[in-house]
């Protein structure tokens, strides 16, 4: 039905790279952190990719995540997972936003986040290098994506959570065939529970940006939006983070896009959206460092950005800075206020973390980081399904005489 | 950013036609049923859209719902509203179905169901026409598909649907803006309440099959899987019937591409597939009426076809008899039963509806109605997110010791 999950294509991975050493890893074999304890990127033979792939061949395909296939890890088309991973819209929001604005609504993926970017991609790539136990922490949405393509090839799941993630993700992962356990902390002391284990040899650790391909998947964030927008960038993106795989992956994509000549130098301003009750990376960004520290306590309604430390840290602090954006904290009250106003009068339900996106633009606006005029694009990273919106019951009796003029 | 939203194409609509009597109605006017009581049918220049537009060119365009403009009534493209209406992708279910079973998943549609097709349509048409307060019977997810759209163009809208409607359904209406009403009651007790408010003049009643436009966004389901599928069709689809507006316009999809000449004369076998507990056509099938009779105590799992009597039952019942297939009813215990095994085995969440096709598909398989060697369609008309799903709570101190064997 769709050639990209089966024609046979070229790959083109010569390596791996640790992301603060430049060290240089095999390709096609397992791998976690460096040995440095940092995050490993994907190295391609752009010059082969151009030389294969025309930006009009692939124009030509059809537009979900698998169309990139000569930018992706996975070698062998019988390793390609799918759940139909449509391309994502991108939808103004003229009313709540600005004439301008437009949310990239990746709630239309599969389990209905973002996560299932990163997810096809590691899940595809740990059924190629031969794994079959895989551990995760989260915040609902990885865990639901992990447990829907890991169940489907057939790999066996372990996901912990905080005690407190909504209901509706908890469920989701165990009705895909996903063991889930809730523990009484943090995503990252789920992490240690997961590291744990790893270490015992008792599974493989998939913790963001803990194994390499992932930001793979994520980086067709940014492939896509170029290709939507006719190979040019937006002038700024607002992108909610937690662990930021989806910031960093963009940023890789942007410099590989350029490489292969299909699109220019020019950089959207990256505004990495956090919330004020759990922002180590805008902390980090405001004091000028390049690693930022364990934020305590942390506490927002959008859980999915409740990250107390990323490992990623500096990879997110150096395309911020880079791309001359900034790192921006907004509270909740503004955060529920932006998801209210979108979807009351521009009929776009977004996720908290989506709403957060929005709230920091609308600040930024403010402020004067950003003009009206300029082309920005949202994440929003998740249905506004899975969490929980205000009550609103009003009855009516179908044998009593029904006001009309009160309806 | 998509030509589909915003080129001004040519557009064909010729008049409407009493889908009983053929009556003709002029276009471009408001109405709801025909003078005989039954829903309106569009019909188009067909001649005229086969001179103007090609396969190539149609195959050219992006994928969206709005790509079918020439088959669709909206005359200025002014009035054209969108949430990003994907093109739904087909997703193999070969542990849970077979080899040879697709699930096309209508959950990637804003607001998350099918229901999107119709309303985007009918809020379109509404802003063509004029309208400014619009009333509705709805299950949840229609209404939820209504508030959006409507919100989004600048509609009134008011919402009756059962007592017992899911919670997520009823808040996201109100978060998008319409007001919703909660009635003791079944669909079509809500339909009575809009209907008796739309006599006195108070709102436009946007009830299934009672304005002509809805069936004309759910035809694009037929326009989109036969462009899917090179333009061909499947030898059967199995399709969740509530109101069956999807299975009457798929129907009329085939009709049009035919005399286009874009497909041949072959037909899909189309079942429709309802609740033991809520069967009206199935029963009105079997004795070989022309006609359902109202079905009294209406209870099954599946609210989205728990729909006691329908106002288009001849379309639906010719349409089924035409392509010699059948109406199929499945109890509750066998829908949740494919609902938990697609998700635990092929990773795809669906709604109890779309379950209700899955066990309707493995129920005719049994019984030789269909061979497992025939490529089989089946509609998953919701995001299975909406709904209930088993608890899964297990959990892990994180300050205890783990014991990993039992993880």
């Amino acid at each position: 039905m769709n050639d990209n999950l089966t024609a046979e294509r070229a790959t083109f991975v010569t390596h791996l790279e640790c992301s603060l050493t430049g060290e240089r890893y095999d390709a096609d074999t397992l791998h976690n952190l460096s040995r440095a304890g940092r995050p490993l990127l994907v190295r391609y033979d752009l010059g082969g990719v151009a030389a294969a792939l025309s930006r009009d061949a692939l124009d030509a395909r059809g537009t979900d995540l698998w169309r990139w296939r000569e930018l992706l890890p996975v070698r062998h088309t019988n390793n390609v997972v799918s759940l139909g991973e449509v391309e994502t819209p991108l939808i103004p929001i003229p009313k709540s936003g600005g004439a301008n604005v437009w949310v990239k609504d990746e709630g239309r993926l599969p389990t209905g986040s973002f996560k299932a970017r990163g997810l096809v991609m590691a899940v595809a790539m740990a059924k190629e290098l031969g794994v079959t136990r895989i551990a995760m922490p989260t915040n609902g949405n990885a865990g639901a994506a992990l447990a829907a393509y890991a169940t489907r090839v057939g790999i066996e799941t372990i996901v912990f959570c905080p005690d407190d993630t909504p209901e509706v993700n908890v469920r989701e992962i165990a009705a895909q065939g996903g063991r889930v356990w809730r523990v009484n902390g943090l995503i990252d002391d789920c992490g240690a529970i997961v590291a744990k284990g790893a270490a015992e040899g008792r599974w493989f650790d998939f913790s963001t940006l803990k194994e390499p391909y992932r930001i793979e998947g994520k980086k067709t964030m940014g492939l896509e939006l170029a290709a939507q927008l006719g190979w040019r960038l937006p002038r700024a993106i607002f992108y909610p983070t937690g662990g930021g795989t989806g910031l960093i992956g963009m940023w890789k994509a942007f410099d590989e896009l350029e490489a292969l000549g299909w699109i220019g130098s020019e950089r959207p301003r990256m505004y990495a959206v956090q919330a004020a009750g759990c922002a180590p990376i805008v902390r980090a960004f405001e004091a000028g460092e390049e690693h930022a520290e364990r934020w305590e306590d942390a506490h927002t309604v959008a859980a999915g950005i409740r990250v107390p430390r990323a490992v990623g840290d500096f990879l997110i602090l150096r395309a911020v800075r880079e791309s001359g954006g900034k790192a921006l904290a907004v509270g909740d009250p503004a955060i529920l206020a932006a998801v209210d106003d979108a979807a009351r009068r521009d009929g776009l339900l977004m996720c908290p973390e989506g709403g957060a996106t929005l709230a920091a633009y609308r600040q930024a606006l403010r402020d004067g980081e950003v003009d009206e005029d300029e082309e920005v694009v949202l994440f929003n990273c998740a249905t506004g399904l899975k969490y929980p919106l205000p009550a609103a019951d009003q009855r009516l009796d179908r044998h009593g005489a029904i006001d009309f003029d009160r309806l």
